[in-house]
């Protein structure tokens, strides 16, 4: 069955304690290539039939009401993974 | 910066109860396209310098050792966004 997947992450200018809580356990294990990490959501809607025009604007919409917090995150991408 | 993503997903055979609420609010709002939802995390680790083998092969790594709980989670996709 067709899946829309459904990115979010925290806004750019918000701390995100959790990565930056991954990013200092990564400084103290001595992985020095990595100099940020930051943590979000992927969402997976499983389709019930085919993804048409309105189920995708319908999803977008989904995404931006119901699956993301517009105060503290973006949604970065709506995408259809066949 | 580049920018590698990781993506990380409830094993299938799990039940994820967050996801569930999801989709049983989208029923009660009479959204009958979406059968299912699904709730994992993506996680973006800048790098600094540039992606070689060796920096990829380390997120791969921590992927599977540090971002996820192998017992409950799959490491999906590990990919690298410019």
């Amino acid at each position: 069955m067709p899946t829309i997947v459904v990115d979010v992450m925290p806004k750019a200018e918000l701390l995100d304690p959790a990565g930056k809580a991954v990013a200092g356990a990564l400084h103290r294990l001595g992985d020095t290539a990595f100099s940020g990490v930051r943590i979000g959501k992927r969402f997976e809607l499983t389709v019930d039939g085919e993804v048409t025009d309105a189920v995708l604007a319908r999803a977008r919409e989904l995404a931006s009401e119901m699956l993301s917090n517009s105060v503290i995150e973006d949604v970065i991408a709506v995408s259809v993974d066949e």
